[in-house]
Parts: structure tokens; C-alpha cells; sequence
């Protein structure tokens, strides 16, 4: 499995060249980046270019996020089409196969008919991106005060995610798996277990606070091992269904850390360390 | 439109011969059955003779419903399928091109995930019924009490109907209009106008109560022209966008009606009667 | 239906502004265009003026050509997505709801493997243009010569386009229907009579030499009512099925027409008016 | 990778409880089954019966072959139906995950317009398999001759059987892989290396004799290790990446083998234990 960084725990890291540099100083083989920085950086360089330089770095990009708003109305889904074709155009240049969005465990919309109409936007997304060589990756969200956050519940665990992905019914669709998230939602060993490596299109790694699993914070994370989620659970059982692609860092804190981009490089690399060693990975 | 009977409302009619019979007797071009009857009717009396007696009666069979249970767990749901490819294929050897199924305005479960995975299931019915050369009709259901019925709404009107059709995403579901969601719902001309008449699968009559929308129950229904709902522009607004098909007096009521299915069928009649003349249609 | 014009026929129509103008002058409401030409109006005028103009001139926007290859490798499918993209959304601005492209009757590519590729691409052409609203016509191509044309048949017949529509299995789409292959494929008032309206995207006319059928060249076409196509039975055939859309002028020549526009759009209201008339329609 | 034993070269096994016992008996780990004779077993025996005689013979159930009849016309396939659904279900009892069919490399039929036919039905079939929780394998067919049998060529190779699976858009729909057929196609090590192990549905194992590859006969195979095919590479290259399913001997032969099917069962255990244990497998 591919040590990743995302850009939330590192600061400032400044644009997509210097944070792949970055990545690769401190030992990580992937980042992931936003399709538009990647579109703008082949525009700038020229696509061989950069790919030589990813080559060189020994980095790749992990996955991109979805452009499109599917959450919003219609005219905002379509606006964002033209954005999503652009940048998975470009994201393919890179050799980049996951993008990935995230899914709020509760909603302001009648929860059936917004299930509805995303289902056809998701689908359609999938559809665009399946013609670039690129997988769709869904991330369930764990924490429990979002749960209630909207008015009505919406998809709140991997199993219901699951369902959905089935019912969007495109094989380059599977989950975003993140640590906080199975956390969160009580995910056992044996629930990574029933996973099939197929299914999962990218992973999150993070740690959670020492408060009762019901009041962990969204955006109150940890650097991997400073916390109690069991990571060598969480790793091994990724490890034993064969999932061998990127397991990228995302700490969302209420504050930007206020280190530097390098300093928290090099904690994040003592915290990959840290817990793959412990979880017997090399 | 052909003017056509369900059995609610009619009372007690007796076998699928009988109760075609009977509305071919009061002037009915048109019954909704149930697929087993048919099946079982082909079995007994050959698909050849039953496609005969119904063509001397002048009575097709507007719609059969949807037997997998769509509504529950899994297994329930595989357990229906044979039960609903057997009927699709008796029905399709009777020309029978409309198979119909209601979507309750709220629920017990996560709404979000139940959406999920009906949709799934009611893509599966749709498919096996499109190789029978049938199509799936949707009915919203109005009444407001059932709204809040169960725990969490669902989809409460044509329009997010139709969102969901677009979601399931084939070209034989859409839907079954019945005058007495519309009116509960607010439907106006306009409504009316918006459809396409290849959306419209299957149409059901009836009339309502004259008290406040808000208190309508849905069951507690009355024959066509007796009550409230403006069926003049119900049924013009049909016949504007070219519907050509099937109207199904459906009449729930709290008791059985008490009267013999003659009488029932006669004041059906009378009823179509009326309010076809009042809205100018022959 | 609406009478149109396509720029096959009419010579040097200049700009798209000129070109609706010009079908205005001459008694059209619709002209085919190009979503790129689309895209440029609205770019240097914007959309509420170009809507303002088409409204002033009474002429609607009949149809566009589909922007992707979807017939050569993947590389080139994959690069006219945005373009199909672009101009989806600009022609959706304008109230565009037809889409169209051809599809010729043989190919030097393995058929069956060809059709699978074609199928998955047109699929996604339709998922992206149901996001705009606007349905994907696809002409099946009926002169003989082009059957051998090439070393394998492909679709060959309006029969085997609809079997090819029900395995795309999108509700948008549908036949571009065109008075030529019509004929050439020995089309009847029957074949049309089966048809359904919703079935028709979009519709082409013109008009064939007097030679033998299975002589018929695609590119030496007539203007309607100049040949020996039954342009009545034509006409009259898809106004009994509820076709209210569009009937686009498109005459394929050896040689560009040597008058001035002006002169053509002139002989084409004159052809228009005599079928029409002839058809019983207004 | 578990061994499996198909009916195609062991002579007369007897019905399938025998054939299940004697597959234990010589070492192998799964069967493969006609659905109807599943659904026959359950019926008389019990499906508990049945799965635990399974669990006692440690014998899974490989594969059933597809019922429904998808290359013939639609009224045949129609009818298939209701087989597929009550073998799907009695499979589905046994906990078989994988039903197959294979696809002739030509056809006397229009290819373009029976593969547009083709697809729509496996989708169907696939579907279907879908809410039983099995996959759809599809067999691509190598030796040349049937290349020509027919008058059109169909697809010949895996690469365009992968294409046609993307093109059927269903996440259960992969490869039956034959080494067979891989051999014919002149399949390499590189050719295994690049499918994934979730895009094979099921496997065959056989041998060819040593007669140029253009002319192997499809039903003239050898027992795994009496031919030439290269069965460390093929063995190896499933193994490495990440197969774990059954790998069935099919032994087609122009006359029925004449041996006891002890005999035959003894010598397809010798078989497999010369080729697994060349390719330093278990």
C-alpha cells in the first residue's frame, strides 16, 4: 500500500510541483491533488513533462476530487460538466484512475428524493470518468454530530454505501475507506474483511481523539498513531484483501496547523512509520 | 381513453371471466387484474381461447401489479421474481403492456437507503418486464396523512415520481396517474400539461370527499363525478397531451361495498358516463 | 411539424445568424446548425440575444451534429468529449433538444466488435446530452452502394436501429428518420405507422431519382417533390403517429448547388409547400 | 486456485450427487453443474441436504451453465426466462457465484445487429444473476476454424470479449477463461498479467495437441500436461494476479472417452497434480 499525503495536515505547501516535491523528500509515493492544478500544471509544462516528473519523483497522484456539484440544483450539476470533462481529461494524462467525493451522513432535502437525483448525477459522473480510465471513489462520513446536523438522515455507514454503489450499477465505482470514518461507525476487522480490494478505490488514514466514539469531531483529527483508532487493524485488514493502492493522510483540524509544510512532512512520515511497523507492512 | 374497471370498487365479481364479462356488459373496454389469475386462466383455458373470449368481450387488460415485493428485505425480493417473470409472460401473451405498483409517501426506514435500494430492485422489475414487452408504471400517492405516517418522508408527488423514473433510467417506467393523488397533491392543468403522454402508463379514477385536501384519507374514496375533484380538466388535460390509454375506475373504501357487483358496475358506468360527457370526450 | 432547412441544399448561407435569418425570410422554423457555430454566437452575442433573435425570426434550432468520434479509436473519442460537452450546454441555452448522427449500413472494423465499442460510446454521448436535456438521434443509412461500401455489413434497416436504441437503452434516444433511407430501404406507410412519436428525434427530407432503387446514390439527391420518394405517404404517416417536431430539408449533391442561397431557400419553401399541400397538411 | 472438474472428460459420472462424490474422492474442490439439475437435487433432497452433503465433500458447486437462450430469436429467449430465474434462485440455495456461457468467434447472422441484440440480452441475464448474487462469465472462442464456420466474423479474443463486458456495463459480468481459447488466440504471459482477478468469473483448463495453432479443432482437447500448451505460464499468471477461484477441466472430444469415469476422475487428478505442482502451485 502506497504512503499518501492529501493536503490537509501539511500547511502551506504551495503549488502541485513543489507538494509532489515535498511528498517525495519525506518518502510519500503519492499526493492527491485537485483535477484544476493538474489541468493548469500540464497546460503550463506540457502533460510529458510532468509526467516525467512525477516519474522522476517517484510520486503519483493519488486521486482528484469530483468537480461536478451534485448536491446542489440542476443548472449547477450541468455548469460543472464542462469542468469535470476538463479535468478528467487531464487527470488521465497523469495516469491518475480514482476520483473521489464525499457524502454527508444527513440532508435538508427530502432524503429520497436527493438520493434519487444524485443517484442519476453520480451515475452520469461515473459514466465520464469511466471514459478516461478513472474510478469513482465514495466516501461514507462517520462522525455522529452530523448525523443530525441536517434535518433528515441520509447514508451514514459502509454497508449502505455499499447498496448505493450497487445501485448506481457501474463497475468503476467503489468506496473512498476512511479510517475516521470506520471509526466512527464501529467498523470491526471483520467488516474490512467482507471487502472485496475491487471495491475500495482509494483510502484515508488519520486518528481520532480519546473521547467517547459518539462526540469525535469531524474536523478535529490526529496524525496517524497519536490517537486511539486500532490503524493496525485497520491496515492489516486492507492488506489482507489485497487493496495495494495509496493510503493518503487527511487531518482536518479546526485551525490550520501552524507549522511548516516541512516540519509536518516529517511528522507525517514518523506517523506512517509508526503504525505500518507496528502493523507489520514494510 | 378506454374506459376501464378495477376491482375496487366493484365488489364481489368473481373470476377474472366473469368479472371481464361483467364490464364488458356495462360498456368497460378495460380490466386491471391480478398476474396469477391470468396465468392460472391461460393454464386452464389456453392462451389461444383466453386472447379470444377477451377480444368477443372487447375488453383488454389494462394493467397487472407488480408481484415482486420490492418493499422489504432481499430475500423477500428474489423470492418474487419467479413469481414475477411468470406473470410478465402470461400477461404478454394477452398483450397486457402495463404493470403497475404504488410508492408510499413515507417510511420506516432510512429514506435515503430504501430509495437506494428500490431503485435497484424496481430497475431489475423493469427489465425483465421490458423483455415481456411491458412497461412499469409508479404511482405517487397523495393523501396527507400519510405523509408523516411513518417515520420519514418519501417521494410525495409527480414530480420527484418523475425525477425517480429518470434515475431508474429505462424507457419503460413511468407513470400511474391516478386523479386521486393528483387532486391531493394539489395538481392543476398545467400539471397535466407538463407530461408527456409516453409517461403515462396507467391512469386511475375516482373522486374525493368534500372536505379540506389536508384530511383526504386514502381510503375513503368515492365513484367518479360524485365528488370534489375536478375530473373535467383531469380527464381533458389527459386527452390534450394524447394519452390514449387505459382510465381504471379504482375505488378503496373503508367497508366492502354491500351492493352486488351489477349494481357496482352500473353506477360505474353511470359514472364514466358523466364525467366523460362533461369533459366533451366521446 | 415543423418545417426546416439543413445547409445541404442551400448553398452559401453564410453565418448562423444569416442562415436562421435567411429560413425565416423563406417561411422555416427550424435550421440545423452546428454546436460549435452555436457555442461562437452565444460567445460574441450571448444567449439572451441570440434567444431574442431565433424568437423574433420565429426559427428554432432543429438539431445539432454530434462533436464526438464515436467511430474511430478511443484516443479520439476520448478527445471530442469536452467539444460534445461544450456544445450540449451551449445549444441547451437555446432550447436545442436534438442531437443527430449517422451511422453507415457496412464497416471495415470487426461488426460485432465495432458495435460493442459504439454502443458504450454512444451511451455515454446520451448520458451527457440527457444532462442538457437533449435527445441523441441516430440515422440509420439506406442506399445500397454503401451496404458493400465497406467489407463487413453493419445496421441496415429503421428494424435493426431500434433493436440498437433498445440495447442503448436510454430514454432520450431515438430515430433521425429520413425520407431517403426510407425509401431506399423500401419503407412502407406500415413501418412508419408502427413507429411511435416519441421513437422520432428528429426528421430529414428530400427526394430520389427515378432509377432503381438498389441504384439510389446517397449524395445525388433531389428536392422534395422532384423525385419519385411517396413523400405523401411520408408526411402523412408521421403526423398520424403525433410527430410534431421538426422536418429538415437535407440534399446531398455531387456538386455544391450553383445558385445563390437566396435562390435555394426560394425553390425549397416552393418544394416544402407542394409536398405539404399534397399531404394535406398545412 | 481450486480444482474443478466439468462432466467434458470424465464419461458417465451419473447424476449429481455421484459426480460430487467422486470429484471428493479424486481431490477436487468444486463441479460444475446444469442449474436444472441443482434445482432437481434441492427439490427432492432439501437445500440444507444439499449443503451440507457440499460441506461434507468440501465440493462447491464451479459454475452453471447460462439457461436462457440469448442467440436464437427473442420469442426463445422469452421463454428462457423463467428457467434462468429458478436456476439463479436453486444456485443461489448452493451458494454458487458463477454462471456461463461462451460466444462463437462467428455468425451467420448480421454481427452488428446480433451483437446489439446479444448485449441487451446478457444484460438482462446479468441482471437476473445480479439479485442472486452471481457473475456472468462469458467465453471467448479461439480455434480458427470456428473463425469461419459462419459467415460473419463475431469477436474473436479476449480484448474485444473485455470490450463487449464494458459495453454490457454490469460490475457481475467477466471472463470465463479458457487456456483452450487463450492458447488459439495466442494468448502470452503478458496477455494474463494485464486482466485483473475480479474480471474472471470462472476458468477451464485443457490441452492442445502439437498441430500448428491455426489448426486446433475446438472438440479434439487433451487432459492439463498431455498437450502443448503452456500451462506453468497460464497457472502462474492467473495465480499472480490474485485469482483464487476454480479452475475446471473441460476436455472436449470427438468421440465420448470410453473409460470408467473413475478412471477418467484418477487421470484428471494425475493431470492436475503434473501441471499445479510444474507451476509451483499447492
Amino acid at each position: 500500500m502506497i504512503k499518501g499525503l492529501t493536503r490537509a495536515g501539511i500547511g502551506e505547501a504551495g503549488p502541485i510541483n513543489n507538494f509532489v516535491e515535498l511528498a517525495s523528500r519525506f518518502g510519500f509515493g503519492a499526493v492527491d491533488a485537485h483535477g484544476q492544478e493538474l489541468e493548469e500544471w500540464i497546460a503550463a509544462a506540457g502533460s510529458e513533462q510532468v509526467r516525467g516528473f512525477l516519474q522522476e519523483k517517484q510520486v503519483r497522484i493519488g486521486a482528484i476530487g469530483l468537480a461536478a456539484e451534485w448536491r446542489q440544483n440542476e443548472d449547477a450539476f450541468r455548469e460543472g460538466l464542462p469542468r469535470l470533462v476538463a479535468e478528467a481529461a487531464a487527470a488521465s494524462k497523469l495516469g491518475v484512475t480514482a476520483c473521489c467525493t464525499y457524502v454527508l451522513p444527513s440532508t435538508d432535502e427530502n432524503a429520497a428524493r436527493f438520493m434519487a437525483v444524485a443517484t442519476r448525477r453520480l451515475r452520469l459522473c461515473a459514466d465520464i470518468l469511466e471514459a478516461y480510465g478513472i474510478r469513482l471513489g465514495l466516501e461514507f462520513v462517520g462522525p455522529h454530530h452530523l448525523r443530525t446536523r441536517w434535518k433528515h438522515p441520509f447514508l451514514q455507514d459502509a454497508e449502505s454505501m455499499l447498496e448505493w454503489i450497487d445501485t448506481i450499477g457501474k463497475s468503476n465505482v467503489g468506496l473512498l475507506f476512511d479510517a475516521y470514518h470506520w471509526y466512527t461507525t464501529g467498523g470491526t476487522a471483520a467488516d474490512i474483511a467482507k471487502l472485496r480490494a475491487d471495491q475500495i478505490v482509494h483510502v484515508h488514514i488519520n486518528d481520532a481523539k480519546d473521547v467517547p466514539v459518539t462526540e469525535v469531531l469531524d474536523n478535529d483529527r490526529l496524525y496517524p498513531g497519536e490517537g486511539v483508532i486500532d490503524l493496525t487493524t485497520f491496515l492489516q485488514g486492507l492488506d489482507r484483501i489485497g487493496y495495494t493502492g495509496v493510503v493518503a493522510q487527511e487531518i482536518l483540524t479546526p485551525q490550520p496547523p501552524v507549522d511548516t509544510a516541512e516540519a509536518l512532512a516529517a511528522r507525517s512520515q514518523q506517523a506512517f512509520k509508526r503504525v505500518y511497523e507496528k502493523a507489520g507492512l514494510a
